[in-house]
């Protein structure tokens, strides 16, 4: 469950007028990096949006949510010290200690105004960062940072100069620690998106990894019967229409994956992914497909500059022939892309 | 459903005495290769093993089958004209021609003796094929070549001699046609076998990955609540074992991936895989850890030779972080090493 969901979720409730508790894990020594952060909301109507790991460690924090939720009281940070088994079922690597923040957000203007701004920040791709404040006296407080406004102006100094050293260098999670209290933050950052376009068997292998990697699919196809979410559940839009106009505004966070079913559909995407933007941009095929389109496109007045932009024949040249195989060349690739451009 | 699958519940129906139908996809116009060479079992009891693509199309194979079974007929060939429809709900790109061949097996020593055969060659990694003879006039029948036996002997010259050029240069299947009739020959090419040794969070992201590429991967590790069957279900082979003495004899089809928990365990681990054979090695973690691990196996006596063998630390260089992105950079690693050494 991504934390759009979450934050998509909380922003309805809190509009309903009902209050909610959100888990986090704000500490979690022994385990690995990816369960530090992990949230999940507890809504009014005992609704659970995400997961904390399952097992006996969520089952207790729910119960504690409960009693938060009914009983009006504010936060609890709950503490489970996991032997080895306990952690496995945990999804951490061994033992460890465990530290959940349950906090429960009121349904007043304020709090629902913050995650709003913030549910907005992340859509428009703003990578804002929420950050969790555990005072040593008093209660925990929600802030949100969002790059290029004021800098979490409700910081304290302390706090302030440590989180915009680290913001934008790291999208994983941190926590700073002074004589005050601990800081949780964590960075917000949009998925980048992948477009297929074609959704014939190479499609389908590649939909499936790039999710796997946390991608956004969008999978286009003119043809209903392949661009269906029976074949995609994973995909986050399932686009039918015909390729000569499928791309809408792209930016550099927009990725495009070309491996429609004929050459000119190829060159109809190739032509607006460049104009539309794009990040990386892969076309499947052979060189001399490739050298057939590139021909057409400088007669349509495409640069050079404009065609180095292009991965084609698409994916790294590493073997194998099967749908999956070219689809691991694909995001392999990708990825590669991805992390040249932000190093 | 793999092949092993279906040869392993056909030759146990033959021992038991009862007469099976195995359907295959022996031409498929206009549809990937993949479905090419797909196969079902109709066993006698009803059961079905494997699936050529569900819907109408295996609907009406499975009636016939029945027919078959119950009426004592020897073989029947159907074909299916698709529109791109029915063809997407069987797997295929696009509209096209489908024959899917139908064949009674009989409980006879000779048919039984010859898929035992197969199995066992099978499983020794022999990569025998499986040839079906459709002849213009007379019944089908199946043979079988296995590489370094006699040459197919029963199968006519003209069949022969494209058969043997064929073998070992492809493991896709293929139908050749003379005059005298057709012949659909599929190459029975055991997977590689994946040894993930270490059940954290980087190999329960590898298990997927590799399970999807079609490597059949063995999980080992020395503590169950990681080594289990509920964290790997998609592993051909869950051990839970000591590091000290965890793989047995390998051969150049035993890929060996190393993340274990601890430097020590991937040193016992690694020289194991060095002096049992292993095809691919590979070892996770810091260019200084590798170095201290080097400088105790050169104390023990292995080779620069040895050494070079090693891939560490594990993967192509492509970046990420988290464990699916770890998890693709190995897999792309073991795709590159496996492409090179069979090209």
């Amino acid at each position: 469950m991504s934390m759009r969901s979450i934050l998509t979720h909380l922003c309805a409730c809190l509009e309903e007028g009902k209050p909610a508790i959100l888990a986090t894990i704000v500490d979690s020594s022994g385990s690995a990096p990816r369960s530090h952060g992990t949230r999940m909301l507890y809504c009014h109507d005992g609704r659970l949006i995400g997961t904390i790991g399952g097992g006996e460690l969520e089952g207790k924090c729910i119960a504690r949510a409960r009693e938060l939720l009914t009983g009006g009281e504010g936060h609890d940070l709950l503490h489970f010290a996991l032997n080895a088994g306990e952690a496995a079922a945990a999804g951490m690597i061994c033992g460890g200690n465990v530290r959940v923040l349950l906090q429960r957000l009121e349904p007043d203007a304020g709090t629902t105004a913050l995650f709003r701004n913030l549910l907005h920040a992340f859509e428009a791709g703003a990578s804002p960062v929420l950050l969790t404040l555990m005072p040593k006296v008093g209660t925990p407080r929600l802030l949100v940072h969002i790059p290029g406004e004021a800098a979490a102006p409700d910081l304290a100094p302390e706090f302030r100069d440590e989180v915009l050293r680290r913001v934008g260098r790291s999208d994983l999670p941190y926590t700073t620690t002074s004589a005050a209290g601990t800081v949780y933050a964590e960075p917000l950052v949009r998925p980048l998106r992948l477009h297929l376009a074609g959704a014939g068997h190479v499609a389908l292998a590649t939909a499936h990894l790039a999710g796997f990697l946390g991608y956004e699919v969008v999978v286009i196809d003119d043809r209903p019967e392949f661009a269906s979410r029976e074949r995609f559940p994973q995909a986050c839009e399932v686009r039918v229409c015909p390729f000569d106009n499928c791309l809408g505004r792209l930016n550099g966070s927009d990725y495009v994956v070309i491996v429609t079913r004929g050459h000119l559909h190829d060159q109809e995407v190739l032509v607006q992914a460049l104009r539309n933007g794009a990040g990386y941009i892969g076309m499947i095929g052979s060189r001399r497909k490739r050298e057939a389109i590139y021909a057409a496109l400088r007669q349509q007045g495409f640069s050079e500059t404009d065609l180095d932009r292009v991965h084609s024949p698409i994916g790294l040249p590493i073997g194998g022939e099967s749908p999956e195989e070219i689809a691991l060349s694909i995001m392999a690739e990708i990825q590669q892309y991805r992390y040249r451009q932000s190093p």
